[in-house]
């Protein structure tokens, strides 16, 4: 982070024409960005979406209401452009990336998916580890890889997202064993299941917990054994992110879990985070809050695919117009308190 | 409000690629706004922003940092685009129009500026009406043909915004009136008052709440007693939008007291009110649950000048597309929940 820059953006919003602080997180806004990105004029114009997709073992233990063909049938449905991020990349002109790590169901070749396929889907954590160190260096990668490729475009800010049927379930166990929270303070919903649905699933991830229980005090090992390839592929675009000083925007519940994996691996990434939305998965508030994080919006968005991250977007870019363009109280000869 | 297109509206959002509900506050934006345009695809591409501005008598007894010169060069910065949302209003491709009811400072004719100036300012409330019936008539039908003038010009959804020193004390002075509330309860600090100021302020607005007691039952007379003149324009302007049925974005603490009013005067106005964000303004809260509003955005936003309802203008638009453009699980061939 480029203190000065940072310094100075601050010190600009004081001289604009409006009383100091009263555009809030729209200035902070603004000042954060300046000091990622080293800059007198921060911007957020130039977006670039990966969306990571896997398939989870642990869908076998019934944990949602939808088919594992669905993961699949999504991933076609981004390329095509009907899915709620295909919709709203375009309108916020963001260039989007689909990357597939591990569907259970192949497909061939598909315009638009880069295809990294680690397996058919992770194995069952609740029998085992849901990845051997191979397979979790290989999801890793491919977000690092990711976020290259989105850097070398001359990416401003960086958003990922995910799908994968039962991946609310992997990214509470993750969280459960980064916060050391029982799985009944994570657990949600997901795609819609009942009350019913929720006591079964937190049942499943305490049998997972206590299978792996005495494993997962280092993070990494925490995402190989219960995590799964899209989240882990997430903390290496993350990872990656940080390292390469490229801003990211978090998006929701398992977005975040990603991050706060990434930050316990590397505390100085948080650094490099944004948060856009908190949503209306029960735990994702828990998860913010073990990252310090105070989101844009707060919608009662849940649909996953960086579809709350790239909502915010127009936020960023109106902190950063307002950053650059306003006139200070000598240009615009008005004024200033008594 | 045309039921039967909302209706459809709810109907096509069952259907879209996306768990239900997933989209919250997205999904009822573009139920609400295909309701109020009896359209299938409700859009928010035309945007309309009047800034309403006038000084205020009540400046006189000290309860704004600033000199109520500030009012005339701000009208000059919107117009020479260097406000905050003269910076918004381009970022977001509005239309912005500045309608200058009174500003105690005369300026010549002004490239930009609608000049119908009532008076130098309104009265000092604390000594007797701040208008008399005349100009509270001027400063109302400002209001409606602002918003007729939108309508003319295709306006998809309107924003009222305002400038005026001292106007929080004027908004919470009608405020207290319409809801019955103790000065303590709605007074803040304004453009930047300290604990000191905010005490002053909250005594004079209880030395005009004590003068002006009994003659305050009527909406329209809280207006002209406490009001002032962009007060009393937003409310005609929300009026006429209502009877037009042009979707309303709500701005901050000032606009939706003149919302509260204009509710009061013809509560079925509500219906046409959608809620930008909460302001930093402490007794806003109040007056959004006063009108059951549940805001968008929660920024710590406090400038006034339409600049939150600007600001989530993109929100709609985001809205609007996803509900336009996303695929449902028919034309998608995804499977849907078990």
């Amino acid at each position: 982070i480029d203190e000065d820059a940072r310094r100075r953006a601050e010190e600009r919003q004081t001289r604009l024409t409006k009383p100091l602080g009263s555009l809030g997180q729209l200035e902070t806004l603004a000042t954060r960005l300046a000091g990622m990105q080293g800059s007198d004029t921060p911007r957020a114009d130039t977006v670039h979406i990966s969306i990571f997709a896997g398939d989870h073992g642990v869908a076998a233990e019934g944990i949602s209401r939808f088919p594992q063909s669905v993961t699949m049938e999504m991933v076609r449905n981004f390329v095509r452009g009907g899915a709620g991020i295909s919709v709203l990349a375009r309108s916020i002109d963001a260039r989007l990336e689909v990357i597939n790590l591990g569907t259970v169901e192949e497909t061939g070749p598909l315009e638009g998916v880069t295809d990294v396929r680690i397996g058919p889907g992770t194995a069952n954590f609740v029998q085992g580890p849901a990845m051997d160190l191979h397979q979790l260096a290989l999801a890793m990668n491919a977000g690092r890889h990711a976020a290259e490729r989105a850097r070398l475009a001359g990416t401003e800010v960086y958003l990922a997202g995910e799908m994968g049927i039962g991946n609310t379930t992997a990214a509470a166990a993750v969280a459960c064993a980064l916060m050391g929270a029982e799985p009944e303070e994570l657990v949600g919903p997901g795609t819609g299941l009942d009350d019913a649905g929720v006591r079964h699933k937190a049942e499943v991830l305490r049998r997972a917990l206590d299978l792996h229980r005495g494993h997962m005090d280092e993070p990494v090992e925490c995402l190989r054994r219960v995590g799964g390839f899209e989240i882990a592929a997430m903390s290496g675009a993350y990872l990656a992110c940080a390292q390469m000083g490229m801003p990211v925007l978090v998006d929701g519940f398992i977005s975040s879990v990603s991050a706060l994996a990434t930050a316990r691996i590397c505390p100085s990434a948080r650094d490099w985070f944004l948060f856009a939305h908190t949503s209306a998965e029960p735990g994702h508030r828990r998860v913010l809050e073990a990252l310090s994080a105070r989101p844009l919006l707060d919608l009662g968005m849940r649909l996953g695919e960086a579809s709350g991250a790239a909502t915010a977007v127009p936020l960023l870019r109106l902190a950063c117009d307002i950053h650059g363009r306003m006139a200070t109280f000598d240009e615009a000869q008005v004024a200033e308190a008594l």
